[in-house]
């Protein structure tokens, strides 16, 4: 059944989950569709629609509690553990990521960083020992490692891609512009700060 | 008329600008949507539908011109000129976005970045010298920026969001890890990894 839930849905259920873990942090213990509505520029129909597709989380006119569904949207995305995650590229985005304290309280935790440039691997970032990017499918395969965020150039992202999916990484956040072309299996996000700033110019004057 | 075509439409035409640049720069000179689609994931309908949208780019059976559909796609999504930009954080996020060299061929240009630690105000990121925060307002009131990257802490993002409305900003990428709420007219876009992880590992086993 969750296999038939559109993926638009579950794009927005993270989003979901951030706004309610800030409410949460502000102290708050109730929240209603429409609240998180206004808060997300979504519908409030839109979220009640969105949530009730996996099961009924709030009762009609007391809203939702908001520990209770944190914790169910965690569930749901699979964040309720901690997922550890390869970086491979320790140029400044790689480095920013590595360094990037975010990432503990959302269900994710750096595990190791690679390089190819021989000048920096075995040098530190973050906590850790920059790797050799030649030893990925080694190191990787010593891991239960599954999700991993390319930050190289363009040029060779592609390549890396595919040595992660041979080393068995099953989800990849990539930061280098260009589209990466994968197995069905293996799920890809792109994150290019050019193509968000693109959407945005279409609708100025 | 561009008015009716709706956002998610939008939403593909930068990477289908993006597929169509490297084409290009590996010395293609023509494209079909078939091939377009095979790169980026996307049914060649989708695409001629999306592309149809705003006119006749190819001949049925010969393809699309590649030179001239990226122009034709620059001007649709105004890249077709330079864009100035303002960023505001120069923490490891805000300085990767400073010296990133790939926004000038894609329609942007850093034009200045500002922080409000004392502590590193004046000193250089990227060739620029960075500002104090407390002169958003007068600075960009002195320039014709529209656009702007946010990259300070969550607890800040808000405060500044609302400082660049103000101060005349009409399309803001956001990396802080949190909604921004800023008025209709204006565009926002969010960066934020966790979010694009947890997007995946819903899928993973």
């Amino acid at each position: 059944m969750p296999k038939a839930i559109p993926d638009i849905v579950i794009g927005r259920l993270p989003i979901y989950l951030r706004a309610l873990q800030h409410m949460g942090m502000e102290g708050r213990q109730v929240t209603s569709s429409q609240e998180l509505g206004e808060r997300l520029g979504i519908s409030a129909a839109q979220i009640r629609k969105d949530l009730s597709q996996f099961g009924e989380f709030g009762k009609q006119g007391t809203g939702y509690n908001i520990e209770y569904l944190s914790k169910q949207l965690q569930e749901i995305l699979k964040v309720d553990r901690v997922w550890d995650v390869a970086i491979v590229g320790a140029g400044d985005i790689g480095k920013a990521l590595a360094n990037y304290s975010g990432f503990n309280q959302r269900g994710f935790r750096i595990a190791m960083i690679f390089d190819s440039d021989p000048a920096i691997v075995g040098t530190q970032v973050g906590g850790f020992t920059i790797k050799d990017s030649r030893l990925i499918k080694e190191e990787l395969a010593n891991s239960h490692v599954q999700v991993a965020m390319i930050a190289v150039p363009a040029g060779q992202a592609q390549a890396v891609g595919t040595q992660l999916v041979e080393a068995g990484i099953r989800a990849i956040l990539n930061y280098a512009p260009v589209n990466l072309t994968v197995p069905p299996e293996v799920h890809v996000q792109h994150i290019d700060p050019s193509i968000h700033l693109q959407r945005m110019t279409y609708y100025l004057a």
